[in-house]
């Protein structure tokens, strides 16, 4: 096992940062916070081999030593994301280059290019050597693979494997050629060496080339973390293998398809809100990171295992100009709201905050204050709180699944759409928060997943749908489930290509609606709704083909014509959104769609501002109550609460920013 | 002949996107739309020539007979905008390269250098195969040259090309040196091989540099379109040969002084504007591409001749983020606009809306719905319209002149300006806004352009002011004409040097003012005017050398100062406004200048929101009235209404968003 | 003596922009308006070297005859910011390179690298020539070496420099590692040749790093610049030497470590606030040109001498998008508001507005209109003022010091800081705004320049405090000076690096409190004061270790906690600022602290808007003031006025706009 049973709880951990005489008051604070679990060596690759070669593992050998002394497991990192100055200076062709040509410069770190031969080899040569060295260090207990993937490049290494990969997926040019349409603007490729990455260009770029770009680099940064998965696994067959995703919809990752390459999906969270905004976005990042597990178990054929976040900011919002410093107990309900969710613990990046380097002003568990510090004493809280949570495990209560499709979120982002505002994942976030607020437990899924389970099935701005996705839809609604998409779900096809005949093209039959006409808003414009709401962002002609009108547009070009529509098929239902409500519409909509489906808030009598969570364990279930508000709140509910060991039998009474977690049977 | 007669109708056909099998549909839908003129070809060179020499011309003979026999005929388009991707694979140096020196790629449309040999040579070679085949095809009645010229270049290619032309244009750098003003920061240059052009460089560039840069770079452009003009008429001496513009004030390129180059004033335009705006743009683009066709007449010694609509869009403006769908009726109150001001017609970007490619979700007459959709038939609508008005033809009725100078707004696009806010387009579209509002009917000169018949001359900040230009506005006011000039008018001479001893220059005595200073304004703020109207962008500090006063500036530093003069000079008249008037004031001020002028509304009792352009031909005249507005409204006028064949005896009720064209005898 | 006596009046005088029959009516404008200096030659270079080697001295001769013939004296600068074409043609590499690899080209000015040999070189020889034909010339009193040095490069040359001068720096690359902490993201360097510049990287650059580029590029620029005075001082060893600083806080030069190196500290100044705050922003720049002179002084062990005024706009402001024109009588009061800090007159760019080149409209002595201008009137005038001034001399009275670091202004720009908003320039700019309002008269200070005479010292967010600026400030402190720091103060090393245990680090001590957390504002929010006030931008948890509340926050999660602490500190105060507070309660605060720590405003009975400052001669004063607003005043106050001749014996009354200079004996 990579824990010892209880919740994860601990950080990045970088000794290399400070002399030998830190490092055991390192260890006696992790043991005062109850630390079980550190990850070492993330950005060390310049202090474990300072020549090409070269190799000075007698430190770490130290500080794994003291770790396992101190009872703290370790998750060892490869060190791939900041390749040394030696290395950069040795492959100038192995730094990145930008979509106009620039070329990167050391200076940072991730200034690499994964599609470089030289780079890809240095990667392996360390993670070998690592592997051969601590394979059986007792206190390693998982590989944590580079960090955070997530840049791109543009250089001649790169329009080489683009190449290779086309030709692997497309097998000849003619399919390719069809794929892109590229008939127009005389784009007909004849010869492979005539496609180059989407560098800079004159005007508006081809959305397939665009497309397969993202696609392919997806699958680059992948081979660049099987390399080192494969030699890991190697050296350690029992030991699980796992890298962070950093999330964000600038990154070029497709997070379904690489976690079937995980043994564990790892997630660091960094909420970019200040307000509630923080914690719709925690509960979005934990549905997400728990249906990017499913989805590699479904693919196993296993149980959805926990996943961990693994990196997360003690005590700082990172948002617009800024860092804000989160409130006293924050820290507990973001790590708890995570947990309640699947994450096997909670992990920070850092544990010790430095002296210099570029992120010296991130929050860490020691801040530069010392132990003698809100920050510290928070720490200590919030280890002794996962401590006694040990016993929380199993599923997470769900009854409506949120399609997330990152094709779509990268199509949506192409230029040359009738409207810049299109957004996958805002659509999918303001859903979420909707239901969220109205307190729906929520799965997210990938197209095709297993439906079986779910009340509801949520499509936001789903704009491509394969054929095999049309049928998965289909055969879910026909089959009695509820569906509810919303505007340009099914608009195009797996090669971003519109569907003809009248939108929402894959989806028309499903929904009963045929879509003649879109009516892309202004910023700040807004259409009236027939049930005294508003949409913004976007409005449609909607022709009802066998669908009725639930709500209709008032006023403007649309006046009358159906905003809102609802479709028997077969022994199910599908609704149609054709604009985005505003926030307390679409929470009234998604509360009558889903009450109408068949589902449950996880706790009904739970007032606004506190958030219920369920764990569902074998014959046992948890109750997370996190109150977000400043005021107490009574909330209906039994069982033992597992923080205070107090006994609840009529209703827990939350205090201001106030936890309960209650061990329900 | 180029056209049947008939008014053209149409827009750019891309069989080459579609299967065969739908090329016959096309042509079906074609005659049921009435259309008779499709653009062919336009970005079909990956197909037309699939490797270097190579044609695959039988799709096209396809084509072409189809139509033919459809009874539509063909503007023949060259594809120089778009080279295949083996051109630019084989050519890495003929890709464009931006003022900061990164080189474009291919991946979307017009990735070329226009000053390239390599370039040259593959669009002339293309250009002869095509004329060659083509010359004496029957459906072909029209060439047009590549599309939509407007992209620039900072390669060496150019950097010699403009060594060439500046050599040609000076004859010795000691005239260059002067032209330039090059004593300013050590700029002398001594040998022909120092000048590069305009590349990013440390701060401020020199004005003579930038502007003879716009004027070298309008002429390759030029050269490139004779290149392949001269070929199209030597295979084919009888078939007019076209460009299509594309307006905007980014495009590098002196429009008056191509018209005189090209058989057809061809324009596309693309309103961005939502509102009432986009009529307001629709009516200058139409009286700005009179202008041209009118100057290049005059060049000729011929009538002014029609002129035509190349593209629009059918159901979108392009706006600010996003596509706005035209409302109802809106695309044939457009496309009668233009016919209104001289357009043989109005043609459209493009028939069939494609699945996939870069302008996926651009309008078109056939869009992604299929012919059953509003968009198609009131594709049908304007089809049956125009067949309607085929008797339209003639002068358009105009009393006010408006001077345009593309040298003017590029000079005034410098750095180091009192104000970034100057803006010739601006300034003209405010002048030319104010005066459709009044009602005035409109033609927009080239300085030098005869000014018999107008009542009225106005230049809107005409920055650049050639001795030979101050001569011909000084004889028009001298023999009795009426002269409106507004701020910055005449400051600078051709080579955009100020002219000194008090500003305007070239126009003090027309004028009888000596401008001593300037007061540029912030942005928001305004000045007010002793008529009760405001200004805005600018001020100055006026002396009158013989004006009077008629608006005084009222408050501030400027309190009691002249800010509207009016001269008598020789027999004429000549206002000077030192200042940008809010829109009101600017309407109330160009009506009275007018009046005063002798000039009369086109139609002096259309009510606000219709508009009213009335065409002259030999004994009768045809009377346009657009209703822009939402209600209906009754028109005294007396006519047959070509659109209904109803006749019209006291007036015509427009309903809202209605049209009506009375044939007046 | 570099001067007559008299103070110094005139400008840039360019004669090469004009025909040699303009400078006679030059010299005959210049005796009109008692212009005394002018500076020669700026931009010449390619006028006096045509081409390599080869020059052209005839028309200087004449020129600095024609003018010494006038009596005006001559300031010869040397021409090197603006190398001619000819140079940047056969040395393409000495072109500047932007950090993202951009090479800028010629066709502005500055575009050279001044770590390139090939530049350095040419610098060198035409200073040379020039000093061996001028130095004798009775005109030339004074040497202009270059103008305003500001622009930098990231070329290899530069790379080059900068590696050496980090050998020369450091010695080792241990002590580089440690100093930069490069154990931060796997940055450890093991050679020197794998250092470059900042180039662009892929995310956030190492704050060492960083800062010692700004560091070695002001000394790079300061070495080119000791080029040259070193031929100069040789060739003349009596004519002193100097340079015009650019103010302005992206300029990379450390103006405090320049004047070491200067004979004259001379300043540009071009305030780019319209209202007030041009005013406030010409003090500001005042007493930071008379603080670097005084540092320069106070190394050499000599009194603080005079500065000057090298460039200011006659008649414009350039603010954002715009040029605007000063009010009348505005150019008089800023001109006598820099001679009454120290400035041994006022000096403009340019004498005559020219026709073209990059600034053709800013402003001149001489505007475009000519001579029969207010501008030119205004000229004159003050010429007559200046007159009537020669006497002033001596100190500028001066209660309060305030610190300036560019290290710190440097550091607080870099990325990875918990606000994006700090800014070192910014805090001591609203500090002295402050002051200014209050009516106390400052000078700026360098950390570790002598504290007599002050009652007050202020550290305005100096971030960077080395160990001997901490004793400095303990001392000055602990001998009963009175010290007011405002957050961030001491929190960093003098490598940027964080002091840990708790800021503000190095100060902790002298201030009596310990900061925890910091708590970084977003824009438009505030902290509520307990005084009623408000602070924006910052606040903090501050704990008490020593020192008093003075003001404590107001609601949020500072509810009562200290804001504004005050701190005994052996014989001195020391007060904590830990927030910006607003305007109004920052004057207050600041005239409470300067109070109390003895500090008398200059004319305590001046009003609200008059500014009032004096010079300190032997046994005599004068006191200089200016009235701002638009209203006259009544100022109590005895003396000579010198600019009226008339005798105060009460009061003196300004009118609006008004200004007076009062010799108290």
């Amino acid at each position: 096992m990579w824990h010892d049973g209880r919740l994860c709880y601990g950080g990045d951990y970088n000794p290399e940062q400070w002399p030998a005489r830190v490092w055991a008051e390192d260890v006696a604070l992790m043991r005062r916070a109850r630390v079980n679990l550190v990850t070492v060596g993330v950005f060390a690759w310049s202090r474990l081999e300072p020549a090409p070669g070269r190799y000075t593992f007698d430190w770490l050998d130290q500080v794994l030593d003291l770790l396992h002394d101190g009872g703290v497991r370790v998750a060892l990192a490869t060190p791939t994301a900041s390749p040394p100055p030696w290395f950069s200076h040795a492959h100038p062709g192995a730094l990145p280059v930008t979509a106009d040509g620039v070329r990167l410069h050391h200076g940072s770190r991730d200034t690499y290019c994964a599609a470089a031969p030289a780079y890809r080899s240095a990667a392996r040569r360390i993670t070998a050597a690592l592997a051969d060295r601590y394979a059986h260090h007792p206190a390693v207990t998982l590989w944590r693979v580079h960090n955070e993937y997530g840049t791109t490049c543009h250089c001649e290494h790169t329009a080489r494997a683009f190449r290779r990969w086309l030709a692997g997926r497309y097998g000849d040019l003619a399919t390719l050629n069809d794929a892109w349409v590229t008939s127009f603007w005389s784009q007909h490729y004849s010869d492979w060496a005539q496609i180059s990455t989407p560098r800079a260009t004159q005007y508006l770029g081809n959305p397939g080339h665009l497309l397969d770009f993202r696609r392919f680099w997806s699958d680059t940064l992948l081979a660049a973390y099987a390399d080192q998965r494969d030699l890991l696994r190697a050296a350690a067959p029992q030991t699980p293998v796992t890298t962070n995703y950093v999330l964000g919809d600038w990154v070029p990752v497709d997070h379904a398809r690489w976690a079937r390459e995980l043994d564990l999906v790892a997630v660091d969270h960094y909420p970019s809100a200040v307000d509630g905004g923080a914690e719709e976005q925690t509960a979005l990042a934990g549905d997400l990171a728990r249906g990017w597990a499913r989805h590699a178990a479904v693919d196993r054929g296993t149980p959805t295992p926990p996943w961990l976040l693994m990196e997360s900011a003690p005590q700082q919002i990172h948002t617009t100009g800024r860092s804000h410093t989160k409130e006293p107990g924050r820290m507990l309900r973001h790590s708890l709201a995570h947990v309640a969710r699947g994450s096997h613990g909670a992990m920070f990046f850092q544990w010790r905050a430095p002296a210099g380097g570029a992120e010296r002003f991130h929050s860490a568990l020691v801040p530069h204050a010392g132990p003698d510090s809100r920050a510290f004493r928070e720490a200590v809280d919030l280890g002794t709180a996962l401590e006694r949570l040990s016993e929380v495990a199993g599923a997470v209560e769900a009854s409506v699944a949120l399609a997330v499709d990152a094709a779509s979120a990268w199509a949506l982002r192409h230029p040359g759409l009738p409207s810049a505002r299109l957004d996958h994942h805002e659509e999918l976030a303001a859903v979420h928060r909707a239901l969220w607020h109205a307190g729906y437990g929520c799965d997210t899924v990938v197209p095709g997943d297993p439906l079986d389970g779910y009340e509801l099935l949520v499509l936001p701005a789903l704009y491509m749908v394969a054929g095999t996705t049309a049928e998965w839809v289909r055969e879910y609604v026909h089959g009695g489930g509820h569906l509810l998409a919303t505007y340009l779900s099914g608009t195009a096809d797996e090669h971003a290509r519109v569907r003809l005949g009248g939108y929402p093209g894959a989806l028309r039959d499903v929904l009963g609606v045929r879509v003649e006409e879109f009516h892309p808003l202004a910023d700040g414009d807004q259409v009236r709704l027939g049930d005294g709401g508003t949409g913004r962002i976007w409005a449609e002609t909607v022709h009802l083909t066998g669908a009725e009108t639930v709500t209709a547009y008032v006023g403007g070009v649309l006046d009358g014509a159906p905003a809102i529509t609802r479709h028997r098929h077969g022994a199910g239902t599908a609704w149609y959104v054709s604009t985005r409500p505003d926030d307390a519409t679409y929470r009234r909509l998604l509360d009558t769609a889903a009450r109408a489906a068949g589902a449950v808030p996880v706790c009904p009598d739970a007032p606004a501002g506190v958030e219920a969570v369920r764990r569902l364990g074998d014959g046992v279930s948890w109750l997370f109550l996190l109150n977000h508000t400043d005021r107490a709140h009574r909330v209906p509910a039994r069982g033992l609460d597992l923080l205070t060991a107090a006994r609840v039998d009529e209703a827990v009474t939350l205090p201001p920013g106030g936890v309960a977690v209650l061990r329900e049977s």
